[in-house]
């Protein structure tokens, strides 16, 4: 029966996440255009080499590694492997999603994070150096020598070329590689508030990677590695990780199409992301609310009345973050894929809503 | 480029492997058909649900555990890390996959692999049981508490039912869990000399997994858990791995497609691997040579000529394995996409040569 | 030369730490008796099973697992990988010793520490429940299964006993396990304001060590394990970490003797170190200078003015801990063995202090 | 009771291993002359520092890195997991300790070990080369990197110059360490038939261990690290494994009153002990029965007959290896300490027996 098109159970529109429907169209033609060559295994097709090849176009540079894996827990896990010897930590906003959201995927490989407070989901050069003055203790503590961050956060912030720099130059006065998540990179790279391109990321980080499960793929992130000597051993990182794909042609095909204009289809993509959660934020604002914190991103955090919010659940799904007496934070997420007639519906919601609606509501 | 359908470079027809092609039309279609609907994340979706109720109707029991993951390392990997505790060990036929080709998968989730020497590629009571004997010094050595095989196995042969049951009895009877690979379990169960199913799998084994990658599906591999208190924490380990796909439908819609039918998609595609390579085997002996081993699954292991290899290297791709004097062991594998065409054509190639033919070659 | 007793470089007497000196004479002449006989290596010597049982009778109790391992981070590391399976995680106040001293021996056996604020060193029903609160996002957080705390703490303080039973009543409630770090278990239990015996700390927790290193012995924790499941393959642990000692008599002979006594020489050191620390304080408070926080055990946090302490560094060693202006916290610690000839001069030397004394020295 | 000297329940004079006695009484008397002084803690006390110049005046050269760690364990995983990288595999003969009596402990910080077939104990450029041909191929299995062997052999043999030279040689065309276990070196550099010094095993290996406990000492293993690059990080690993003592001045007394002396007690002992066991093979020998392997070092297999062995176990306690029908092998070692008069007894015993000896024991 799948094959016939399944009937999905969910009834109410959802802006739970940004990975509730498929891949983009022009990402599935690619696979159904490409699926009947011969191709060399696990990485090594002609499908991987051409996206490998057309990444390194955009980013300027022909000598950086990229490597695709199948999810961003396995692109973190991974990059941070290859990175630190076991007696070396990472320092991470303890609002990061290694911290938070990945199982102790990290510490799994036996690594250390070492936790600084976020400022708006960023890490700051201020919380940086505090993290290095509380850990010079060796070999009592272990020595810090990644610093993760995300770009979007994981409240939709950004980077801003400045901020990134700083923390880079940080970094290199202290023997700290850089490590960006590129989870939401897209939606960051393409925020009205953003002054960075793709080369940007390349020349101040030391690796970081382009997700595509958020934007547009099926599956797969592209981690980019800058040093050659540490691309040099990544693929048995990402062999005993169990992320090497036998058909590796599957996140290749993808990743080619993404990036095959210069006009690239996943920047286009993020931006109608972005675009969506934009009206979104004007709307909730326009109806007398208030954000949470002002949307950089595809990310919307409103503060809604209880009575609005248990109103909006009728229709739609969204996932509810934090109570304030008769108000909440409610967490919208919009992708390259949320249809604008729902988002219009969810916004006429909001602005019609009046305390006296609510009552009619049984 | 290459959503116009990229020209491959690989111009040899390939016997190299049996995962060089996408995914079967039928596979690529359900994809095609499900794209569009919004689901929940991580494998609580619509297909994933249907595909594991697929595979459970399959298995006639309803309350087995069924977890998605990307590739074969990482089926392995976590299942094992799912049943050991850190001073628990792994007994494993040192041809094992996970023993010669997973990186140090399973060591690097911090368990010893015991190595025993294979029959036929294959655990045998006698050596299971020297393994045991060997492994009893506690706690000096690690405790022997799980027994991995593979079926098919590395070199295509495959577990009659009274082999697996007695290796099952033995585990019983030793506290140990016995684990089956089933990379190419499509191809083992439609072998012509197989007298087992599904059913019997999950009876003779505690936790054993269903290869997509090799049979069809673009990437995934379906771990089955009988053991419902193992089942219950397994998700953990799916998702620290890496290995839990925020789309997880792009793997549940694949699943179910090849399970949908009770005459499944799935075997249907091993049969047809089967028979492929049973052609080829039999051209081969019909030309005189000899196999290495009896042909029982999709891979055929041929002692040919040097000369007759390098002849056939003009036109085919394939594994040159081990060379004994002027002949070498070839490995060749079919799939369900092998073209019988070129299958022809090579075993023409075969039948025709003769040292004479080689001559003329240049 | 060693053999003739070297002098020591260390002409400023120390109060920097609890292990500057050696073993208890008691404890050496204990080793020098016993050393002669031959005995069965890895712990199941006469005198490690002497002391298993002596701690048993001080504890009460007949069928809890004891094992003797030589540091405090192997006591730690070996519990915890102990308890834990890969994806459970352990909670741990952010100044406990596992988070801040031991070069993240935790993680590299896999486990992921939640970091909780410690209230006077310690944690609160409140700040646990608060941690399980925030670690509710199965599978993609890790799950809470231990508790880690210490007593005494990091910074002097103890637990009192319904403290500890309101953890410990949170934990049954919440499944987790409760492990308590004693490397100084002896001050903890010997302190003028505690009111709990060895029995209550193996009754309120599920695991904890009695630390010989800093209270008597050369080296050695001997670590409780009240569950017997637990304690049932716990010496593998104890292996696999590098710490089954081939002569584990040298641990079994100096805690048979820690413990030989019911009135134990154990306790009446842990007397002693605390009395030092308590005169030490009373000399502080006399001469107008505040304590940081109270004196519990045997650490002392005074807040002097950066020219007493200059003064004082002259004749004696101790760690310098914050600054605040023209004042510093500074921590000295005493022990059984500290000299009170020395402890009067430093005592004096606070006393007799006056700025002008100060503009005396060079 | 332990303080007046407890009365072992071991009435069988033992030749079951070379740790069945305390410490030579010079080593325990340095520990008791030096026991008062205040040292800094972690190793970096005057008797540690001491000890480290004394063994590198004995290595011939002041640049390497001495580590004391409490557990031949626990320099082997050290030392492993400071050589290598996630991915990276150490190969060892199955009989080596790191394969059969540890717990699984090198796996357990993630690394691979490779096995292969010993030659008398030992590997050998042609059972290495194999190896290296079996390994290659990458990232799909783990890159070898480190090499492991043991000196003497865990089955007693030892390495000549010429061998360890061969094996050195090829390690370095390979870009491979080689990691040579000294549980008993001292036994090895001491047997009649060694031709090398401890500065030969330095310049022949890039890293390898001391070890005390089976030769003198209480506890402890001094491990040697070559390149001062990989020293630099080395304490951190011996602090993650929990290894760095707080009083690391236990183990400096006794290293440095170990290789107080040019003519070194380390080495005196070892001589005792290789001459105990070369007096036991020539009494076996002398009696009529055959070894299974000529006596190298402090290990002496002899093939004695049942009824024999059954004889001699009344009155000593050894391991009954192998049995072969009527005979079996059987394992006696010596050291240091072993009572020379109960030696006599025990070759009285072999000599004396015959078959009407054994009808006459109950």
């Amino acid at each position: 029966m799948p094959a016939t098109g399944l009937t999905t159970t969910k009834t109410r529109y959802s802006f739970t996440d940004d990975y509730s429907e498929g891949a983009h169209p022009d990402v599935l033609n690619a696979l159904l255009l490409n699926n009947n060559t011969q191709e060399v295994g696990y990485g090594r097709d002609t499908y991987s080499e051409a996206a490998r090849d057309l990444i390194r176009h955009h980013l300027g540079r022909d000598n950086v590694g990229v490597f695709f894996v199948p999810s961003g827990t396995s692109a973190n896990a991974i990059s941070i492997a290859a990175c630190l010897r076991p007696h070396e930590a990472v320092i991470a906003c303890s609002s990061g999603h290694i911290v938070t959201r990945e199982t102790g995927a990290v510490e799994s490989s036996g690594h250390k994070i070492i936790n600084v407070a976020p400022k708006d989901g960023k890490l700051t050069p201020e919380t940086l150096t505090k993290a290095l003055d509380d850990n010079w203790h060796f070999p009592h503590m272990a020595r810090p020598r990644l610093v993760y961050i995300s770009n979007a956060t994981e409240i939709g912030t950004i980077y801003t070329k400045a901020e990134l720099a700083a923390l880079k130059r940080l970094c290199e006065e202290n023997g700290l590689l850089l490590f960006a998540d590129g989870a939401r990179i897209g939606a960051a790279l393409t925020s009205s508030m953003n002054d960075m391109t793709l080369r940007d990321m390349l020349e101040l980080t030391d690796i970081f990677w382009i997700g595509g499960t958020k934007n547009g793929a099926l599956l797969g992130e592209a981690v980019v590695v800058k040093d050659p000597k540490l691309a040099e051993d990544f693929e048995f990182f990402v062999k005993q990780h169990g992320s090497l794909l036998a058909k590796g042609r599957v996140m290749g095909v993808q990743f080619a199409e993404l990036f095959r204009e210069d006009d690239s289809l996943y920047f286009k993509l993020a931006r109608r992301a972005n675009l969506a959660a934009e009206k979104l934020s004007h709307s909730i604002i326009g109806a007398g609310y208030q954000l949470k914190a002002k949307t950089e991103t595809n990310q919307v955090f409103a503060v809604l009345p209880l009575a609005l919010i248990q109103a909006l659940q009728q229709e739609f799904s969204f996932y509810v973050w934090e109570r304030y007496g008769e108000f909440a934070v409610v967490r919208l997420l919009t992708t390259w894929a949320t249809d604008l007639t729902q988002l219009e519906r969810f916004n006429q919601m909001v602005l019609s809503w009046t305390p006296e609606t609510e009552q009619k509501t049984p």
